[in-house]
Protein backbone atom coordinates (compact mmCIF):
# COMPACT_ATOMS: atom_id res chain seq x y z
CA UNK A 1 0.00 0.00 0.00
CA UNK A 2 1.40 3.53 -0.81
CA UNK A 3 0.32 5.90 1.55
CA UNK A 4 0.87 8.92 -0.77
CA UNK A 5 -1.77 8.45 -2.92
CA UNK A 6 -4.21 9.22 0.09
CA UNK A 7 -2.65 12.76 -0.53
CA UNK A 8 -4.76 12.80 -4.54
CA UNK A 9 -7.80 13.54 -1.96
CA UNK A 10 -9.10 17.03 -2.35
CA UNK A 11 -9.89 19.19 0.66
CA UNK A 12 -10.37 22.97 2.04
CA UNK A 13 -8.64 24.52 4.26
CA UNK A 14 -10.59 25.93 7.58
CA UNK A 15 -10.77 27.42 10.79
CA UNK A 16 -12.59 25.63 13.07
CA UNK A 17 -13.96 27.63 16.00
CA UNK A 18 -15.20 26.54 19.57
CA UNK A 19 -16.02 27.36 22.84
CA UNK A 20 -16.21 26.07 26.28
CA UNK A 21 -17.46 28.32 29.54
CA UNK A 22 -13.93 29.11 30.05
CA UNK A 23 -12.58 30.18 26.60
CA UNK A 24 -12.90 30.19 22.72
CA UNK A 25 -10.23 28.90 20.43
CA UNK A 26 -9.77 27.74 17.20
CA UNK A 27 -7.47 25.46 14.97
CA UNK A 28 -7.10 24.59 11.22
CA UNK A 29 -8.96 21.79 9.52
CA UNK A 30 -9.10 20.31 5.85
CA UNK A 31 -10.86 17.92 6.57
CA UNK A 32 -15.21 18.97 5.76
CA UNK A 33 -17.73 17.51 3.65
CA UNK A 34 -21.18 18.01 2.95
CA UNK A 35 -22.91 14.17 4.14
CA UNK A 36 -26.24 15.04 3.55
CA UNK A 37 -29.34 17.58 2.65
CA UNK A 38 -32.98 18.16 4.46
CA UNK A 39 -31.48 18.90 6.89
CA UNK A 40 -28.38 19.06 6.05
CA UNK A 41 -25.13 17.84 7.68
CA UNK A 42 -21.57 18.30 7.55
CA UNK A 43 -19.01 15.57 8.58
CA UNK A 44 -15.50 16.85 10.45
CA UNK A 45 -12.74 14.58 11.73
CA UNK A 46 -10.27 15.93 14.16
CA UNK A 47 -7.20 14.44 16.18
CA UNK A 48 -7.93 13.63 19.12
CA UNK A 49 -5.17 15.24 20.62
CA UNK A 50 -6.15 18.57 19.29
CA UNK A 51 -7.52 21.18 22.18
CA UNK A 52 -10.32 22.10 19.30
CA UNK A 53 -11.83 18.28 19.76
CA UNK A 54 -12.11 18.60 23.04
CA UNK A 55 -13.98 21.57 22.94
CA UNK A 56 -16.27 20.54 20.70
CA UNK A 57 -17.25 17.31 22.50
CA UNK A 58 -17.49 19.19 25.78
CA UNK A 59 -19.62 22.44 24.00
CA UNK A 60 -21.43 19.77 21.01
CA UNK A 61 -20.96 22.92 18.20
CA UNK A 62 -18.65 24.71 16.04
CA UNK A 63 -18.15 27.78 13.60
CA UNK A 64 -15.70 26.62 10.65
CA UNK A 65 -14.38 29.29 8.64
CA UNK A 66 -13.93 28.68 5.03
CA UNK A 67 -10.70 30.15 3.61
CA UNK A 68 -10.32 31.97 0.08
CA UNK A 69 -7.47 32.04 -1.59
CA UNK A 70 -6.51 35.13 -0.06
CA UNK A 71 -5.38 33.43 2.87
CA UNK A 72 -1.97 34.11 4.86
CA UNK A 73 0.62 31.63 5.72
CA UNK A 74 0.70 33.83 8.89
CA UNK A 75 -3.35 32.77 9.35
CA UNK A 76 -2.72 29.61 9.18
CA UNK A 77 0.80 29.36 11.28
CA UNK A 78 -1.46 31.58 14.01
CA UNK A 79 -4.33 28.86 14.37
CA UNK A 80 -2.78 25.78 12.98
CA UNK A 81 1.03 25.84 14.37
CA UNK A 82 0.27 26.64 17.94
CA UNK A 83 -2.46 24.68 20.90
CA UNK A 84 -4.91 26.62 22.38
CA UNK A 85 -3.61 24.99 25.28
CA UNK A 86 -0.60 27.78 25.15
CA UNK A 87 -2.23 30.57 23.61
CA UNK A 88 -5.21 32.62 23.50
CA UNK A 89 -5.65 32.50 19.49
CA UNK A 90 -8.15 35.29 19.41
CA UNK A 91 -6.34 37.62 22.26
CA UNK A 92 -4.73 40.04 19.04
CA UNK A 93 -7.06 38.65 15.96
CA UNK A 94 -10.57 40.38 14.73
CA UNK A 95 -13.07 37.63 15.51
CA UNK A 96 -16.95 37.87 15.41
CA UNK A 97 -19.49 35.17 17.06
CA UNK A 98 -21.91 32.98 15.73
CA UNK A 99 -25.59 32.39 16.52
CA UNK A 100 -24.10 29.38 19.28
CA UNK A 101 -21.27 31.36 20.49
CA UNK A 102 -18.40 29.73 18.64
CA UNK A 103 -15.86 32.35 17.36
CA UNK A 104 -14.95 32.83 13.44
CA UNK A 105 -13.08 35.26 11.26
CA UNK A 106 -14.47 37.02 8.28
CA UNK A 107 -10.97 37.97 6.76
CA UNK A 108 -9.69 35.92 4.09
CA UNK A 109 -12.90 34.05 4.48
CA UNK A 110 -15.32 33.30 1.59
CA UNK A 111 -18.07 31.70 3.77
CA UNK A 112 -19.13 30.84 7.48
CA UNK A 113 -21.05 27.56 8.23
CA UNK A 114 -22.15 26.90 12.01
CA UNK A 115 -23.42 23.67 13.34
CA UNK A 116 -24.35 21.86 15.73
CA UNK A 117 -22.76 17.81 16.47
CA UNK A 118 -25.57 15.17 16.42
CA UNK A 119 -23.13 12.58 16.68
CA UNK A 120 -19.32 11.52 16.70
CA UNK A 121 -17.54 8.36 16.41
CA UNK A 122 -14.36 7.53 17.99
CA UNK A 123 -11.82 6.37 15.29
CA UNK A 124 -8.81 5.96 17.12
CA UNK A 125 -6.47 8.54 16.20
CA UNK A 126 -8.99 11.35 15.45
CA UNK A 127 -12.78 11.57 15.68
CA UNK A 128 -15.68 12.30 13.43
CA UNK A 129 -18.28 14.59 14.15
CA UNK A 130 -21.45 14.70 12.23
CA UNK A 131 -23.24 17.97 12.47
CA UNK A 132 -26.29 19.47 11.44
CA UNK A 133 -25.83 23.04 10.00
CA UNK A 134 -27.96 25.66 11.73
CA UNK A 135 -26.48 28.75 9.84
CA UNK A 136 -24.05 29.62 6.60
CA UNK A 137 -23.64 32.64 5.34
CA UNK A 138 -21.21 34.01 2.03
CA UNK A 139 -18.87 36.20 3.37
CA UNK A 140 -17.28 37.15 -0.15
CA UNK A 141 -17.02 35.98 -3.94
CA UNK A 142 -13.38 34.76 -3.67
CA UNK A 143 -13.03 31.22 -4.19
CA UNK A 144 -12.27 28.85 -1.32
CA UNK A 145 -8.64 27.76 -1.01
CA UNK A 146 -8.28 24.36 -1.39
CA UNK A 147 -5.48 22.15 0.80
CA UNK A 148 -3.33 21.52 -2.74
CA UNK A 149 -3.37 25.38 -3.16
CA UNK A 150 -2.03 25.72 0.82
CA UNK A 151 0.70 23.15 -0.44
CA UNK A 152 2.35 24.29 -3.47
CA UNK A 153 1.26 28.06 -2.93
CA UNK A 154 1.12 29.22 0.18
CA UNK A 155 2.94 27.78 2.44
CA UNK A 156 6.82 28.79 2.40
CA UNK A 157 9.37 26.41 0.34
CA UNK A 158 11.47 24.65 2.13
CA UNK A 159 14.32 27.08 1.64
CA UNK A 160 12.45 29.71 2.57
CA UNK A 161 11.48 27.79 5.92
CA UNK A 162 15.01 26.49 6.68
CA UNK A 163 16.32 27.76 9.97
CA UNK A 164 18.53 30.22 11.19
CA UNK A 165 22.26 28.10 11.41
CA UNK A 166 21.94 26.97 14.88
CA UNK A 167 25.26 26.05 17.16
CA UNK A 168 22.63 24.38 18.85
CA UNK A 169 22.21 20.43 18.20
CA UNK A 170 19.43 18.81 16.51
CA UNK A 171 18.23 15.97 18.96
CA UNK A 172 14.82 15.52 16.88
CA UNK A 173 12.02 16.29 14.61
CA UNK A 174 8.27 17.74 15.25
CA UNK A 175 5.66 17.43 13.11
CA UNK A 176 4.09 20.93 12.54
CA UNK A 177 1.06 19.32 11.68
CA UNK A 178 -0.15 16.83 14.38
CA UNK A 179 3.35 17.40 16.90
CA UNK A 180 4.28 13.87 16.54
CA UNK A 181 8.22 13.95 17.59
CA UNK A 182 10.24 11.70 15.96
CA UNK A 183 13.65 11.83 18.41
CA UNK A 184 16.83 11.08 16.66
CA UNK A 185 19.16 13.43 14.88
CA UNK A 186 18.15 12.06 10.86
CA UNK A 187 15.36 12.66 9.65
CA UNK A 188 15.16 10.61 6.30
CA UNK A 189 14.17 12.71 2.76
CA UNK A 190 11.06 9.93 2.35
CA UNK A 191 9.68 10.49 5.72
CA UNK A 192 5.92 10.14 6.55
CA UNK A 193 4.58 11.16 9.61
CA UNK A 194 3.60 8.22 11.01
CA UNK A 195 0.57 9.75 12.72
CA UNK A 196 -0.94 12.67 10.26
CA UNK A 197 0.28 10.98 7.07
CA UNK A 198 2.21 14.18 6.43
CA UNK A 199 6.21 14.26 4.54
CA UNK A 200 9.91 15.21 6.01
CA UNK A 201 9.12 18.80 4.57
CA UNK A 202 6.44 19.06 6.80
CA UNK A 203 8.83 18.52 10.28
CA UNK A 204 10.38 21.21 12.10
CA UNK A 205 13.73 20.43 13.94
CA UNK A 206 13.93 19.75 18.03
CA UNK A 207 17.57 21.39 19.06
CA UNK A 208 18.92 20.25 22.46
CA UNK A 209 17.89 22.44 25.19
CA UNK B 1 -29.22 29.91 6.25
CA UNK B 2 -27.82 30.30 2.43
CA UNK B 3 -27.42 27.00 1.86
CA UNK B 4 -25.45 27.99 -1.20
CA UNK B 5 -22.68 29.04 1.64
CA UNK B 6 -22.29 24.99 1.77
CA UNK B 7 -20.89 25.09 -2.26
CA UNK B 8 -17.82 26.70 -1.00
CA UNK B 9 -16.34 23.18 0.53
CA UNK B 10 -13.58 21.79 -1.64
CA UNK B 11 -14.29 18.28 -2.84
CA UNK B 12 -12.48 16.05 -5.69
CA UNK B 13 -14.31 13.92 -8.43
CA UNK B 14 -14.29 10.35 -7.94
CA UNK B 15 -15.65 6.92 -9.72
CA UNK B 16 -16.55 4.60 -6.80
CA UNK B 17 -16.74 1.07 -8.33
CA UNK B 18 -18.34 -1.53 -6.39
CA UNK B 19 -19.97 -5.37 -6.75
CA UNK B 20 -22.97 -8.17 -5.59
CA UNK B 21 -23.02 -11.36 -6.64
CA UNK B 22 -24.92 -10.15 -10.03
CA UNK B 23 -23.01 -7.75 -11.61
CA UNK B 24 -19.89 -4.91 -11.07
CA UNK B 25 -21.53 -0.59 -11.49
CA UNK B 26 -20.02 2.77 -10.84
CA UNK B 27 -20.91 5.83 -9.64
CA UNK B 28 -19.34 9.59 -9.54
CA UNK B 29 -19.21 10.94 -6.28
CA UNK B 30 -17.46 14.28 -5.08
CA UNK B 31 -17.39 13.28 -1.20
CA UNK B 32 -14.42 11.49 0.03
CA UNK B 33 -12.08 12.58 2.66
CA UNK B 34 -9.52 10.69 5.31
CA UNK B 35 -10.93 10.47 8.44
CA UNK B 36 -8.17 8.37 10.29
CA UNK B 37 -4.86 7.15 10.68
CA UNK B 38 -3.23 4.06 11.76
CA UNK B 39 -5.16 2.35 10.31
CA UNK B 40 -6.14 4.82 7.44
CA UNK B 41 -10.30 5.10 7.41
CA UNK B 42 -11.74 7.24 4.80
CA UNK B 43 -15.14 8.46 4.99
CA UNK B 44 -17.37 8.41 1.67
CA UNK B 45 -21.35 9.39 1.80
CA UNK B 46 -23.61 8.70 -1.39
CA UNK B 47 -27.34 9.03 -1.30
CA UNK B 48 -29.72 6.42 -0.68
CA UNK B 49 -31.79 5.99 -4.28
CA UNK B 50 -27.83 5.63 -6.00
CA UNK B 51 -27.69 2.55 -7.06
CA UNK B 52 -23.78 2.10 -5.93
CA UNK B 53 -24.82 2.76 -2.35
CA UNK B 54 -27.23 -0.19 -2.41
CA UNK B 55 -24.42 -2.35 -3.84
CA UNK B 56 -21.62 -1.28 -1.02
CA UNK B 57 -24.72 -2.18 1.52
CA UNK B 58 -24.44 -5.83 -0.01
CA UNK B 59 -20.51 -6.13 -0.78
CA UNK B 60 -19.48 -3.80 2.19
CA UNK B 61 -16.16 -2.56 0.12
CA UNK B 62 -15.49 0.17 -2.89
CA UNK B 63 -12.78 0.54 -5.50
CA UNK B 64 -12.59 4.64 -5.35
CA UNK B 65 -10.74 6.23 -8.72
CA UNK B 66 -9.27 9.59 -8.41
CA UNK B 67 -10.25 11.56 -11.27
CA UNK B 68 -7.41 13.51 -12.50
CA UNK B 69 -7.29 17.63 -14.74
CA UNK B 70 -7.20 15.19 -17.60
CA UNK B 71 -11.02 13.81 -17.37
CA UNK B 72 -13.44 14.49 -19.84
CA UNK B 73 -16.52 14.92 -19.13
CA UNK B 74 -17.87 11.86 -21.20
CA UNK B 75 -16.47 9.72 -18.21
CA UNK B 76 -18.56 11.92 -16.09
CA UNK B 77 -21.61 11.28 -17.98
CA UNK B 78 -21.31 8.10 -18.69
CA UNK B 79 -20.13 7.05 -14.71
CA UNK B 80 -22.76 9.61 -13.02
CA UNK B 81 -25.72 10.65 -15.36
CA UNK B 82 -27.32 6.93 -15.64
CA UNK B 83 -27.91 4.50 -13.40
CA UNK B 84 -26.24 1.14 -13.13
CA UNK B 85 -30.01 0.06 -12.57
CA UNK B 86 -30.96 0.36 -16.52
CA UNK B 87 -26.91 -0.05 -17.90
CA UNK B 88 -23.92 -1.75 -17.56
CA UNK B 89 -21.27 0.62 -17.36
CA UNK B 90 -18.27 -1.21 -17.42
CA UNK B 91 -19.61 -3.31 -20.88
CA UNK B 92 -17.75 -1.07 -23.53
CA UNK B 93 -15.37 0.76 -20.85
CA UNK B 94 -11.24 -0.59 -19.72
CA UNK B 95 -11.19 -1.73 -16.17
CA UNK B 96 -9.79 -3.41 -13.73
CA UNK B 97 -10.54 -5.39 -11.10
CA UNK B 98 -9.08 -4.49 -7.05
CA UNK B 99 -7.98 -7.42 -4.68
CA UNK B 100 -11.55 -6.81 -3.13
CA UNK B 101 -12.95 -7.68 -6.63
CA UNK B 102 -14.33 -3.81 -7.22
CA UNK B 103 -14.13 -2.23 -10.69
CA UNK B 104 -11.78 0.61 -10.76
CA UNK B 105 -10.42 2.49 -14.00
CA UNK B 106 -6.86 3.62 -14.56
CA UNK B 107 -7.63 6.45 -17.48
CA UNK B 108 -7.70 9.94 -16.29
CA UNK B 109 -7.03 8.64 -13.20
CA UNK B 110 -3.97 9.41 -10.65
CA UNK B 111 -4.41 7.19 -8.12
CA UNK B 112 -6.95 4.38 -6.70
CA UNK B 113 -8.13 3.99 -3.54
CA UNK B 114 -9.60 0.09 -2.03
CA UNK B 115 -11.39 0.02 1.72
CA UNK B 116 -13.72 -2.04 3.26
CA UNK B 117 -16.50 -0.98 5.19
CA UNK B 118 -16.61 -0.47 8.81
CA UNK B 119 -19.60 1.16 9.78
CA UNK B 120 -22.20 2.99 8.11
CA UNK B 121 -24.39 5.66 9.11
CA UNK B 122 -28.10 6.50 7.72
CA UNK B 123 -28.22 10.31 7.45
CA UNK B 124 -31.88 10.45 5.60
CA UNK B 125 -31.21 11.04 2.05
CA UNK B 126 -27.49 10.04 2.23
CA UNK B 127 -25.69 6.85 3.86
CA UNK B 128 -22.10 7.99 5.55
CA UNK B 129 -20.10 5.12 4.95
CA UNK B 130 -16.55 4.70 7.25
CA UNK B 131 -14.50 2.12 5.74
CA UNK B 132 -11.01 1.19 6.36
CA UNK B 133 -7.91 1.63 3.29
CA UNK B 134 -7.08 -1.99 2.46
CA UNK B 135 -4.52 -0.91 -0.77
CA UNK B 136 -3.86 2.33 -2.17
CA UNK B 137 -1.85 3.02 -5.66
CA UNK B 138 -0.74 5.74 -7.23
CA UNK B 139 -1.49 5.75 -11.02
CA UNK B 140 0.26 8.89 -12.31
CA UNK B 141 1.46 11.78 -11.85
CA UNK B 142 -1.50 14.26 -12.94
CA UNK B 143 -2.52 16.76 -10.50
CA UNK B 144 -6.46 15.08 -9.29
CA UNK B 145 -9.20 17.25 -10.51
CA UNK B 146 -11.13 19.21 -7.88
CA UNK B 147 -15.12 19.34 -7.70
CA UNK B 148 -14.36 23.24 -8.83
CA UNK B 149 -12.22 22.34 -11.50
CA UNK B 150 -15.55 20.28 -13.08
CA UNK B 151 -17.87 22.91 -12.58
CA UNK B 152 -15.62 25.50 -14.02
CA UNK B 153 -13.90 23.74 -16.44
CA UNK B 154 -14.82 20.18 -17.42
CA UNK B 155 -19.08 20.46 -17.78
CA UNK B 156 -20.04 22.35 -20.91
CA UNK B 157 -21.41 25.84 -20.59
CA UNK B 158 -25.04 26.21 -20.51
CA UNK B 159 -25.13 27.31 -24.15
CA UNK B 160 -23.58 24.49 -25.53
CA UNK B 161 -25.86 22.08 -23.74
CA UNK B 162 -28.74 23.88 -24.65
CA UNK B 163 -31.18 21.09 -26.44
CA UNK B 164 -31.85 21.20 -29.87
CA UNK B 165 -34.75 23.14 -30.94
CA UNK B 166 -37.57 21.37 -29.82
CA UNK B 167 -41.41 21.16 -30.71
CA UNK B 168 -42.07 19.37 -27.89
CA UNK B 169 -43.26 20.95 -24.49
CA UNK B 170 -41.30 21.03 -21.87
CA UNK B 171 -43.47 19.42 -18.53
CA UNK B 172 -40.74 19.29 -16.06
CA UNK B 173 -36.91 19.60 -15.34
CA UNK B 174 -34.56 16.95 -14.08
CA UNK B 175 -31.32 17.27 -11.83
CA UNK B 176 -28.38 15.76 -14.03
CA UNK B 177 -26.94 15.31 -10.95
CA UNK B 178 -29.29 13.21 -8.25
CA UNK B 179 -32.26 13.18 -10.72
CA UNK B 180 -34.89 14.70 -8.61
CA UNK B 181 -37.82 15.73 -10.88
CA UNK B 182 -39.67 19.18 -10.89
CA UNK B 183 -42.88 18.85 -12.83
CA UNK B 184 -43.29 22.72 -13.70
CA UNK B 185 -42.44 23.51 -17.08
CA UNK B 186 -40.88 26.98 -15.98
CA UNK B 187 -37.69 26.23 -14.06
CA UNK B 188 -36.77 29.43 -11.70
CA UNK B 189 -33.49 30.60 -12.53
CA UNK B 190 -32.45 30.85 -9.00
CA UNK B 191 -33.93 27.28 -7.97
CA UNK B 192 -32.02 25.13 -6.23
CA UNK B 193 -32.14 21.12 -5.93
CA UNK B 194 -33.92 20.20 -2.99
CA UNK B 195 -32.27 16.94 -2.73
CA UNK B 196 -28.91 17.78 -3.85
CA UNK B 197 -28.82 21.24 -3.79
CA UNK B 198 -27.22 21.99 -7.04
CA UNK B 199 -28.23 25.23 -8.81
CA UNK B 200 -30.89 25.52 -12.10
CA UNK B 201 -27.72 24.99 -14.75
CA UNK B 202 -27.86 21.42 -13.51
CA UNK B 203 -31.19 20.40 -14.62
CA UNK B 204 -32.29 19.18 -18.07
CA UNK B 205 -36.17 19.66 -19.45
CA UNK B 206 -38.16 16.51 -19.77
CA UNK B 207 -40.53 16.71 -22.97
CA UNK B 208 -44.26 15.63 -23.03
CA UNK B 209 -43.99 12.12 -24.80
Amino acid sequence: MDSKALFSLSYGVFILGAKTKAKISACVTNTCMQVANDPVRIAISLLNRNYTCQMIKECGSFALSVLDKSVSFDTIKHFGFQSGRDVEKFKDFEYSLDLNGNPYIKAETCAVISAKVISSQDLGTHTLFIAEVTDAEILSSRAPVTYADYQNEIKPKPAAQKPAQSEKKIIGWRCKICGYELMQAELPADYVCPLCGHPAEDFEPIYEA
